[in-house]
């Protein structure tokens, strides 16, 4: 299947590369507006078709998906475009600035007969995947509860604050491995720290809320001297703790169980919960773009949804409105239609 | 000076070992309504006056002061009591169940010429000593954030929630730590966990709004498998991480400057942090109550408030209260006044 | 049955406070010659029979068992005594300061029907009874290697060096787990600082070969920032991990195997080694001593030796004195008898 | 200047792409007996002179020096041929398979008045780099010992032991980092396994004497579930630990100092040390190989010896040497001549 790339930045190369090297994939061209990207790729791709017109590359003869990997703003229209003409579309996370047009974007694939693949990257982790596997077999029986920490020091997106830019990775995640709907979403932060004067957020907690009991927490934050990537999901028969930043060991399954006494008098004053035995499953060593590339391929041949197809992006693009809306708030709870 | 303690359960064991051993006090007596407490007491101390009733341990003669280590609804009443006689009362945490009840014992105080302190030890732990010095001594610039983790898995309390049971630990060093005035309160949970017929949330995550634009945030939990006793205290000069758990190296203090760029460019992308030398100081090996008792004892000879007075207690009251009343209403900010 | 204790300095307080609760033994009698010791037993013990007279405690009537807890050049001379009255004899580590005094105590003991015990506390730990299970099943496969390492940064002992003080515990887990005749030992070390006349070894590794390939490895550092207690048991089957210091998850058991590939071109070329899934087994929580108490009251009863008894102590200081000896000869391999 | 590269296997990959980048150095042929190797040299570099030939390299017109990347028995040769013609020569480490080769190749770069550069490539480490310059400005004062640990699971070498393989890392790290001259080698080992009928070991245990009480110990390991790379040093003053496994902090500096009690009562029974703060200097973000690179280019235009020179070289392998034979002859201690 012929593909073309619009957009040749840091995350574009990625792709590049990717595209190039797959089986099943015949890279057609590549498309950006900064000229020194054009000649980046060309260096390293130099029979590679390039333009700077996203006509253009649109009008490749008999081309079957493209990648836009392009700002955020942009996502929509070069989206639309290329849906009208039936093409499939794999789009950067997150998948546009605002559900109306993530929602246009999904009618115009059913429309045109076409898949949109979101590049939500981590949901085709070998970690991710292994985790699902454990949360599908019910090794952990019932979900109770989410926690998620993001945080790190370093570069400063100076346009969005930091949900926009951090929240799409977990938020996608957590909505691929919890099988429940959400419902609300509360979400508190603080632009600490002045950088320009747009004043946006580069801390935010962020609490969603299910139609049952069980809860999600994230905590997103460009401002800590610790980079942790840490997911603790509670279970009602094990818990499951998965540490990105670790070498080896990533995820760690606890068999803990919860001791309730029946006795009125220990009843009465507490319950007890022990750790048992701990595992750690192996995970194959494998590069999670490659994963989706093929993956992408795959869908597009059986007319099958990706695993990160439009609704799970439209859905991530609601809960990060959402949580603005609550962030201005000042916490308030707000609904998930 | 004389002193004795109503309440011998667990707690209370260390406190009467503490002022036993200490140099400045003269253990007075042991009150509790456990026949069996009041025998292990004896065990202990063959020579000390034990008793069922509170009022026989407010009359002995010439007593100093009192340590109430009794359960927290009660605390109001025995404290209104031994305030009225004039005695110093040294009050476990939290000081009362609710705030109006805290504001009564500090108008009582006032009135009888005698100090409250509550008893938040942590306040009085090495590792919170130094955290407070390199803060007052402009170590860390302005305090930008704080964020907060105390989560385990272990013996629950029946009747009373995760906010009530681990949080006064945290807003207290919070309040010790940071000299500005909290001013709102944002709190979301749930009892994930169905243990009893009360449904008290069992996770709890609690932000804390100031003044200005510093914003604080603590994440209690009984239900998770790893351990986590941890503070993020981001500064406009230095980052600090307190992790209590560690064996040794509890403070790393991080040299983290923002490096704002100017050139228009550059500006426009991205805004960049760096990490430099880290340090993590020393910290002597002294127990946190033995610094409390001897703490107790000056203040009251020289008619000073100590460092967890009943103000610092009823911020505590309040900022629980608030908390669980935004719990209610779905993370809604709530005022402290 | 009754038991008297020996020596009552830092761990004669732990003897005493175990033996003194347990449900099998019957404290008759202390004995120190520092009258400080006995004045601070007395405080404890106010009942307890003290006395400066080691003749006075093997006269006690009906005595069936003593500890010796003195310094190790006195075991020999005090345990010579109670095993010539038929008593049965707990020595602490390591029991004597060389091997023909450890000889003649066993032949003693057989002489007249009692039993010894040494004290090689970490026998009984949790931790050592699970490693030595796992390894018994068949978990790990054959034992192929053995690597120990124990340093810190503290006290030091100004009269024998760190293998004298540090590598008894290790070599009697060793002898504990590996159910191989070791069969010589090489030795290195140096007293990298003089803080005595004596120039006695601070650091010192040792090398115990067995009649197979099996290595075992040692090292013992007086002078290390890092406190490390780690053994790493390489198995043909699985490998294990037992840190010491790690406040959970001291046992880690890794499946580990060998892909011997045969084809010529890459059995050429490379061995490989893949590591699969880890898992962590809980740890009941007792204390050593307790378990060593009750079971040298069972050993007692039964006729049966400890399994720390003479022998296991007797190679404790054949090792330690065949290591001393390479170590004087620069390493070169001393044959265990 | 010109540089031209024999042997392109794994390493010589890295070798090419940093010389090709460098503002330094003009490539100018790549040579390799293999035939697939070389048509991947072409792919990545379509314009480079590539050669099965070793003299068609050595005959390139203006050429200044020559890389070999080959296995180690054929160092000699080709160095020999380079250095008669005055091509100044990178050799892969281990320098040569014998002590008197390396001697030859040492006396043939000082007749033809060219260098040897050793690719001991850890030397040019930011982390190496920066503990060198703590050993040098007298940060740890004299030091006192040195621990390194370098164990994982892995693929072995069929052909070589594990001392060949990964100790001249820590052989050339140590001379590199210790200023004092090593005077002799105890090591100890085992081949646990058995993979093939060379029976070569796969764990060793090194010793290196210094003239003073001063000792090394290197700790190789083919076969640990864990991954280590540690190195304790031991200083008077303070205490470095490297963990090279860290994602950051990977320096620790502990201030450590020893307390020598002069009171004779106290001094009898125990020498004290404390542990005061600790830091961790930030390190730069180079590449090792690339500032290896521009060293060698610096060091020949400047006429002057590299910091990893074909004396190191020689010094390497003379440690091996000594290590070796010492392991025949079960740790018996080896002198370096």
């Amino acid at each position: 299947m012929k593909i073309a790339i619009i957009g040749c930045g840091y995350w574009g190369t990625h792709l590049l590369r990717n595209f190039n090297q797959s089986e099943f994939w015949d890279l057609a061209g590549a498309c950006d507006l900064d000229e020194n990207q054009i000649k980046k790729v060309k260096n390293n791709y130099p029979n590679l078709y390039t333009t700077n017109s996203i006509d253009d590359i649109l009008n490749i003869q008999g081309l079957d998906a493209i990648v836009i990997s392009t700002p955020v703003f942009s996502h929509f229209e070069i989206a639309e475009k290329s849906l009208k003409k039936g093409i499939n579309t794999w789009i950067e996370k997150p998948m546009t600035s605002n559900s109306e047009d993530a929602q246009k974007l999904i009618d115009l694939s059913i429309e045109n007969n076409c898949i949109i693949n979101i590049d939500h990257t981590y949901i085709y982790t070998p970690a991710v995947r292994k985790i699902k596997e454990l949360i599908t077999n019910g090794e952990l029986g019932e979900i109770l509860y989410y926690d998620s920490i993001r945080i790190n020091l370093g570069l400063f997106q100076h346009d969005v604050n930091v949900i926009w830019d951090l929240a799409p990775h977990d938020i996608s995640i957590l909505n691929y491995l919890i099988d429940k709907k959400p419902t609300a979403v509360s979400a508190t932060g603080s632009s600490v720290i002045k950088y320009n004067e747009k004043n946006l957020e580069s801390i935010a907690y962020i609490t969603i809320y299910y139609e049952d009991n069980t809860l999600a927490h994230l905590n997103v934050n460009w401002l800590s001297p610790l980079k942790i990537r840490q997911i603790i999901i509670g279970g009602s028969n094990k818990m499951l703790v998965f540490d990105d930043m670790a070498v080896s060991e990533k995820i760690k399954v606890y068999d803990t169980g919860v001791k309730l006494t029946n006795r009125e008098d220990i009843y009465e004053t507490l319950v007890q919960y022990r750790i048992g035995d701990m595992y750690s499953p192996a995970l194959p060593n494998k590069e999670a773009l490659k994963e989706e590339v093929d993956h992408f391929y795959n869908c597009i041949k059986n007319k099958k949804n990706t695993d990160t197809d439009a609704h799970s992006g439209l859905l991530v693009v609601q809960t990060i409105e959402a949580a603005n809306k609550s962030l201005i708030n000042g916490g308030a709870k707000i609904e998930l239609l």
